[in-house]
């Protein structure tokens, strides 16, 4: 079973610690996106020294290759991977919705065609927990259809009846206590749509409860109305994720609403494509004003790579396409994504998160989101 | 002053100290190349845990692009880096015969079109020690020709005249009493060249002295035989450098000739291109032998990646084209080769360098090489 202590409140805001067979993790927490096994271009001990405390890998991505069954035969993810903390996988349901093609879905589940190879495959409730207990990560996910936005009403609502009827089959076939089970809500930009899921899966039961969905094509003003509705009809005392977001200003918004966990490609993504983070907004490390820059990607950060390389530098690295430029820069991003969120969680229990726009201005810039592809570059 | 310190020898064979402003370096030393300033996919504190001492960078690279100036402006390459150890810097010579379009050569330099650009540049003696007083390595190298091999006798010839011409113009303008300057021995398969060579540079005295030409089309049986026939012209007391050598088997080889320092890009190569090198011999980590291995890639090996991942996952990171199996096998590559280097040194204090061949089967593996481009695959 899945700890849950709330130790700091504000409005719906909390702080508290989440606890895992692998491990304690201090929430509201940020997971980098180790897709297929591996956070691109970053070693599970400069991780660790970024202040990572769980990561998320895709069940999709790792079923389509190696397979879980690889992986649960050389000993499962966290041996597999080499990381020895907290895990969360998701349940395959986003990735075939936006990658795969899809042949066709009914009730029943999704037969689609693999992105890598064109073989045609069959995810369902069933399945997904299957993959999922093979895995062996500390927290799963349901199984749920997850439309773009916009979609029409009648798409959205059917993708709502469906995730709350996998949700149930999940919950039944999902047999492993160390795994906790989370139900994700749906429901698109309709309040009464997202209020009717979440009371669903309430009454079904689980561990902790996933806000799916968002950050699919919506703008930051939609996401920021409608997660406080969503929150609200969730038990107080389980733990809220919120899937695929975001930017700093959109993580924001969701702690303020009550979630407690965020994933996103954002640091490791942006980070290949040369932009590092600084709390004053993005810096492209490609741009010839870096070339003759001594000073670190930002100012007082204690990351490895802040600590021993100029902008100078790694801008060459971008130049020359050298593996170092998307890796320092990577494990920059992910240093300043966990400071910001441990910045975060020390003005919650201080009782003054609003504060935080002082020192993060980069808060304001988050106005829209691109979901979808991994291959989005980072247009702001 | 390059301080050098023989502390035992067998026949031809030694080990010993150099010591260097950024340090000491135990000999027989194998040097990493960081070619553009990074040893390509693996950070300095990676480097550093594979038990590397000293490092190589090329000249022509770092000339190119970020230029000697912006290395300079950034306070050196130690800094620009961040690898505090010894540095050596290559003359550019090699890569401008190997890489670049060929304007013309006189006895006064190269003109070249730049292999990134097109642009026409022009190398010379003077220009390449005044880059590599920029660049401000703790060893640099005069500026050679460099034919492949086989050439005609007169391209040979020719060659050596201008490496000793050139030499002497290095051996002048060089200034810096920190920087040591190391003469390069060009001439072939050659006997009486190669001797001829050793001398003239032996009279303009140099801190140490490079064997190059070497590893660019001739058989290891032809290496092999000439190597001896050139180091005993060299005095003993300063350290011998052999350039851009290569497999296990040509390092016992040149080890064995009098040989104290050699480079190669092997390690780092073959690693990106997963090829990971084991005592027993190569091992290709895309194969299907390797899925359910959840052995390290060499039993027995300390280092990072053989303590924390299967050749299983190791296996899958390259079949999902993610940077960390690069990463992971170039970090196993180069402990492999400093393990094997150390062994070296081990059994030569012992007085037994013979024996290495019972521990290192892969010794008998080297028996022909390929030099010039970067990306050459291993094909053996």
């Amino acid at each position: 079973m899945l700890g849950f202590r709330i130790e700091a409140t504000a409005g719906a805001t909390r702080a508290g610690i989440m606890t895992t067979p692998h491990g304690a993790v201090e929430t509201p927490a940020f997971m980098p996106v180790g897709t297929a096994g591996s956070v691109k271009g970053v070693t599970p001990q400069q991780l660790r020294g970024t202040g990572t405390q769980i990561i998320l890998a895709n069940t999709y991505h790792l079923q389509l290759r190696p397979t879980a069954q690889v992986v649960e035969e050389l000993g499962g993810l966290h041996r597999f991977m080499g990381w020895e903390g907290p895990i969360l996988t998701d349940s395959g349901g986003y990735q075939v919705f936006s990658l795969a093609e899809i042949n066709r879905v009914t009730d029943e589940g999704v037969e689609f065609r693999s992105h890598i190879d064109g073989a045609t495959l069959w995810l369902d409730a069933r399945t997904a927990i299957d993959v999922q207990n093979k895995l062996g990560a500390d927290i799963i996910m349901a199984f749920d259809e997850c439309p773009p936005l916009p979609s029409p009403p009648h798409v959205v609502q059917t993708a709502v009846d469906r995730t709350i009827r996998w949700a149930k089959v999940c919950r039944e076939v999902h047999q492993g206590a160390d795994q906790a089970l989370f139900g994700i809500v749906q429901g698109g930009l309709d309040v009464d749509l997202r209020q009717r899921c979440a009371a669903a899966l309430v009454g079904i039961g689980f561990d902790g409860y996933a806000i799916g969905g968002l950050s699919v094509g919506e703008t930051h003003e939609e996401m920021s109305a409608i997660l406080p509705r969503i929150t609200e009809c969730l038990p107080a005392d389980r733990p809220r994720y919120l899937m695929g977001v975001g930017m700093p200003g959109d993580i924001l918004a969701a702690v303020q609403a009550g979630v407690d966990m965020l994933d996103c490609v954002l640091p490791t993504r942006n980070g290949r494509n040369s932009y590092a983070f600084t709390a004053g907004g993005p810096l492209r490390m490609r741009n010839e004003a870096h070339r003759l820059d001594d000073g670190p990607l930002e100012a007082g950060c204690d990351c490895e790579t802040c600590q021993s390389y100029s902008r100078g530098y790694i801008r060459h690295l971008f130049n020359a396409a050298e593996m170092l430029g998307p890796t320092l820069t990577s494990i920059h991003n992910l240093r300043f994504y966990q400071r910001f969120m441990a910045r975060i969680r020390a003005l919650i229990r201080e009782g003054r998160l609003p504060a935080i726009g002082e020192e993060y201005p980069i808060v304001a810039l988050a106005t829209s989101r691109e979901g979808g592809s991994e291959e989005n570059e980072w247009t702001r």
